[in-house]
C-alpha cells in the first residue's frame, strides 16, 4: 500500500505560529513533532517510509525534505504552485510508476491529528483490502462527537457490509447549527475527513471520466515533465471532493472512530490538549494566575496572564496574539489586517 | 534652587517592562524619553543641570548616567542600597556643601508624570520663595481630579495665605472608595505627591530633632565616608513622611494642577496616554481588530489583539503579560509567582 500525503497547504489559521514558510503541517502543536512528521510515523508499520509520498509545493521543498528526511527525495513532489487536491492527487498518482499506482493509494492530509494510530491503521488496511478486492473507492469518514459546524458531512446510505463498510449516498456542505445538530443525532452521517483510498489506476480512469481536461493536462505534464511550471498552472485548480467525488456512485466509507481532528483553529487545537486545575492548556513558558480555560502558547519568552478565562494567548519571536477563543476562526481578520498595513513580513 | 530627584526605586508595577536593572524611572512610558529624563529636563530653565542632584542605588548608576550625562558626576550620589525615602533624603542633603543646603532644595520623585511642565516650575519656584522667606518647609499636593484610593491625602487648614499658600492639618492614609469620595469632594484635602522644598539646613536640623538616630547616622557617615556601605545599612528605614512630615505643625503646601500622575500601573499609564477612535491606547507595533478600550504595549515584535475589551497586553523581548486594566494594581501575583518558581531572570 502506498500512502500519499498531501503537504501542500498555506492556512493562516494558527497565526502568529504559521506562516506562508511554516504551515502548520510543519509546526508541532501537540507534541514535539509536526503534523507531518507524526502523519509519516503514525503509518507505520503499515507503511514504512519506502512506500510514503509527498505532495508539496516547492516553496516547502527544504522544510518539508528536513523535517522527513526518510521519505525517498523522489518521493517528495514538488508542486510549482498549491492548485487545490484535484490537481495534486492526480499528478501525484499519474507521477507513481504504473507497477506502483496499480495498487491501493491512501491519501491524507499532512496537517490532521489522530488521537488512536493504531484504529487509524487497522481502517486503512481495511479500507485497501476493499479496494483491492472490488476496485472499490474509499472515503474514510468520522463518526461526529458534537454538532461541529465547521465540517462537510457524508450521508450514508442504510445497511452496513462486510467489515463495517458503508456506502455513501451524498456529500453535505458545512451546516449551521440546527442542521449540524440533526446530523449529527442522525445516526448515519459522518464527518468527511478528506481521507481516501483507491487504486491509483482506478483515480486516473474516473478523472479521464469526470475531469476531461484534468486528465488531458497530466497526460501533457508526463509526456513533457520539463514543461511542469508551466503545464502545472493551467489545471483546474479544483478539490478531489467537488471534482470527483461527489460525482461517484458507489463510494465506500469506513466510519472511523480513532481521535480524529482537523485541527483547523486554536479553539481545535484547545480541545484535545490537556489541562491543568483551572482548565488552561499551555504549552511553552507559561504563568497563569488566577485564570481558567485559556489557551496559553509560547514559543520563546514567557507569557504571563492574570485575571483572565477563556482566551488564546500565542507569542512567537516577532508576535504575539490575543483573542477570545471562540473568535479563533477570525485570525484571517487579523491577517488581513497585517495584509493592508503592507506587512507581509508577518505572513 | 536645588533639586534633589529621588531615583533609586525599584518597582514591579510595569513588569514586564519595569525589571531589577531597568526600574520605573528608567523607563519610556509615555513618550521617547525616560521618566528620569523628563523630569531633569522640565526643570528648565528653572533649574539647570548642574543645579540637579540624583538619589540612586550603586546597582543603577551606570544606567542613570547614561540617561541623563547632563547631570554632574559628583551630584549623583548613589546609595549602598535602597533603604526609603528619610535617609536618602538627609544623606543626600548633608552631602550637599554646606553653602548649596543653606539654600531651598526641591525634593522630587524621577518616576511622575507632569503635564503642565509650565505650571509645575511656576508652583516650584513660589515654594522655594516661601522657603526662603520664612524658612518654611513646603509639600506640593495635588488638586484632586477624582475620588482615588491609591494615594495618600493632605487635609488642609483652612484660609489661604499669600500666593496660594496652606497649611496641611493632617496627612490621611490611603483611603477607601468611601471615603476616597468623600476626601475628593471636600474640597480641603489634596492628593499627597511626595514634593517637598525645604532649606536643606532646615531639614537636618529637623532630623535631628524628630529622627535623631537618623541624624546621628548621617554624620557619621560624614565624619566616616568610606565606611558608607556599613553605616548605611544602620540607618533607619523610614520615608519622608512617616519618619518626618507627618510630625510637623506648620507643613504649607501649594495646590498643584498640573497633570499630574504618579503612573502607578499600566491603569494610571493608560489614562493618560491618547486613544484611538475605539478607545485603544497604543504603543509600539499594534494591531487591533474588533477590539476596545485596551492598552497594548509593545517593545519590540507585534502585539495583535481580536474581540478583546479592556485588557491591558505588553510585550518585551522576553515576555508577555495579560490581564484585565482594573487588575493592573495585582501584577505582583505575576512576579510572586515568578519569584516562587526561580525565574528571578525574569525580573
Amino acid at each position: 500500500m502506498q500512502v500519499l500525503i498531501l503537504a501542500g497547504g498555506s492556512g493562516t489559521r494558527f497565526w502568529p505560529l504559521s506562516r506562508k514558510l511554516r504551515p502548520k503541517q510543519l509546526l508541532a502543536l501537540e507534541g514535539e513533532r509536526s503534523l507531518l512528521r507524526e502523519t509519516v510515523e503514525r503509518l507505520q508499520p503499515l507503511a514504512g517510509p519506502e512506500s510514503v509520498w509527498i505532495c508539496t509545493t516547492r516553496a516547502l521543498a527544504d522544510a518539508v525534505r528536513r523535517d522527513v528526511p526518510e521519505v525517498p527525495a523522489g518521493q517528495i513532489l514538488l508542486e510549482p504552485e498549491g492548485r487545490n487536491t484535484a490537481p495534486a492527487i492526480g499528478w501525484s498518482v499519474r507521477s507513481m510508476p504504473e507497477a506502483v499506482r496499480r495498487g491501493p493509494v491512501a491519501v491524507l492530509p499532512a496537517d490532521h491529528r489522530i488521537g488512536d494510530p493504531a484504529a487509524f491503521r487497522a481502517a486503512l488496511a481495511t479500507a485497501a483490502r476493499a479496494v483491492v478486492a472490488d476496485d472499490r473507492v474509499m472515503t474514510l469518514g468520522v463518526t461526529p462527537r458534537w454538532a461541529e459546524t465547521g465540517y462537510g458531512y457524508l450521508e450514508l446510505a442504510p445497511g452496513a457490509e462486510a467489515d463495517g463498510l458503508r456506502r455513501v449516498r451524498r456529500f453535505v456542505e458545512k451546516p449551521d447549527a440546527q442542521k449540524a445538530e440533526a446530523l449529527w443525532r442522525s445516526g448515519h452521517h459522518l464527518w468527511n475527513a478528506g481521507i481516501f483510498v483507491f487504486r491509483g489506476t482506478t483515480l486516473l480512469e474516473l478523472l479521464e471520466r469526470h475531469q476531461p481536461e484534468l486528465a488531458r493536462g497530466l497526460e501533457e505534464i508526463a509526456a513533457a515533465p520539463g514543461r511542469l511550471g508551466e503545464l502545472y498552472g493551467r489545471l483546474p485548480a479544483d478539490s478531489i471532493d467537488y471534482a470527483l467525488m461527489e460525482k461517484l456512485d458507489g463510494l465506500s466509507t469506513l466510519p472511523l472512530d480513532c481521535g480524529w481532528s482537523d485541527l483547523g483553529s486554536w479553539e481545535a487545537l484547545d480541545e484535545i490538549l490537556p489541562k491543568d486545575a483551572a482548565g488552561n492548556a499551555a504549552r511553552g513558558d507559561v504563568v497563569a494566575v488566577e485564570s481558567s480555560g485559556n489557551l496559553l502558547f509560547s514559543e520563546g519568552g514567557t507569557v504571563a496572564v492574570l485575571g483572565v478565562e477563556g482566551l488564546v494567548v500565542v507569542r512567537t519571536g516577532d508576535a504575539v496574539l490575543v483573542m477570545p477563543k471562540e473568535r479563533s476562526q477570525e485570525v484571517r481578520k487579523i491577517v488581513a489586517a497585517l495584509q493592508q498595513s503592507g506587512r507581509g513580513e508577518l505572513l
